[in-house]
């Protein structure tokens, strides 16, 4: 027996997000299928982030337990023939047995694009979020470098979470603009459910002169859903990658 | 009577390319439908560029003559609300009555990008031709330097072209490379069919080492197009956009 840890790239468009659910087509179910065709075991990934429903990945990290005799380092390359074109293993290695992508620490890196510009780029419709108003990026960025640090990030987080407890530490925050494309690249130790997404509406709130960049310590310690902007649409955001210590 | 230009931008992922046909979808046809149910008048466009199946822009230009009283500058809104995701309107001016998208003279950019890496990126696999064989951008950049200027490019020019004459002028053609990204940027005065899929190609043969730099004179000079590499796929390029003189 062996534990094989898969780095999964996808394009999220199609899917109805990560977790597995009856009735709907996930990147966990494509997963399970791929791997049990391989190796002919009944096989059940355990995955890092379950990404929502047109959220993207270019590097989403799980693990499964296997007895193939297929070097780990293959596995890729074999499980590349049998998932569709919009998942792609990006590399396959064995782990050993007590390391759990969830629970193992780690840095965590998402990327939200916000596509700024007057009107829609068909090309880039997939994987941004298409904003026409003209956003002020330094004034996100001013606002983006508040949430660094350790902070209860309640106001960041959906209702709906069951998390045990809301603080988090944000490592970077950064806000940049190449051509048309303003990017929000956040790195952390864990994020809340939609946390991304909302810090991404905020800062767009911001961009916008809505939200004051000295804002941001009040509507942190609001620790109140409300004081924050709105969540941001799933599909301009992707996973970049995590980074186990 | 006026006539309207616009400039198109497009993800070609789904289309049968520019030029209507019979049994296919295509950007003209998806324009015409939708200028006719804006103005009420039988319209049929005229394009610049009839780019292949697969193929995408930024910025095509077109041209129509109307009767209608809405201001020109207002049709680019009207028409997106008429058009699929996937076609945007960018810009929408009046134009003189004798200005064609043709033949009139102008400077045409084009962009074909590889993704260079190990695995697919399923999220740019529609605006990106991957490749997985390292290549030497360096070396492809030096070969590229030699088809600037005025040639015959007849070796680059697909068989059956209709062309009267071979002879392009090639403003630059600069091969860079942005994280897993090698864009071939090349800009002149017109191009022939397939001919920057067919410079694409070939500069891939010399990111290979199959092709060396200091060759490319002789396959230019050779007027035949089996002394130049393959065409290389549609849907990594993208039509950048015309500069009318």
């Amino acid at each position: 027996m062996k534990r094989v840890k898969l780095v999964v790239a996808y394009d999220g468009t199609n899917y109805s997000g990560w977790q597995i659910q009856p009735n709907a087509v996930t990147i966990e179910e494509k997963l399970n299928e791929a791997i049990t065709s391989l190796t002919g075991e009944n096989v059940k990934v355990t995955g890092a982030s379950r990404t929502d429903a047109g959220v993207h990945s270019l590097g989403n990290v799980c693990i499964f337990d296997t007895e193939t005799r297929m070097p780990a380092e293959k596995i890729s390359f074999a499980l590349n023939q049998r998932l569709p074109e919009d998942i792609v293993v990006q590399e396959s290695c064995e782990v050993s047995m007590d390391f759990h992508p969830r629970f193992s620490k780690s840095r965590k890196t998402y990327e939200y694009r916000i596509l700024n510009r007057k009107f829609p780029m068909p090309t880039r419709r997939l994987d941004t979020y298409f904003f026409h108003y003209a956003l002020d990026v330094e004034k996100m960025a001013e606002a983006a470098s508040y949430l660094e640090g350790e902070h209860d990030f309640k106001s960041f987080c959906s209702a709906n979470s069951q998390a045990e407890t809301t603080v988090r530490t944000i490592y970077s925050c950064a806000v940049t603009k190449e051509e048309d494309i303003i990017k929000i690249r956040v790195t952390g130790n864990g994020f809340l459910y939609n946390m991304v997404r909302i810090i991404a509406g905020t800062l767009v709130k911001v961009g916008c002169g809505d939200i004051a960049p000295e804002q941001m310590p009040r509507i942190i310690e609001a620790c109140d859903r409300s004081a924050a902007g709105p969540t941001a649409p799933a599909h301009g955001l992707t996973m970049i990658g995590l980074d186990y210590e």
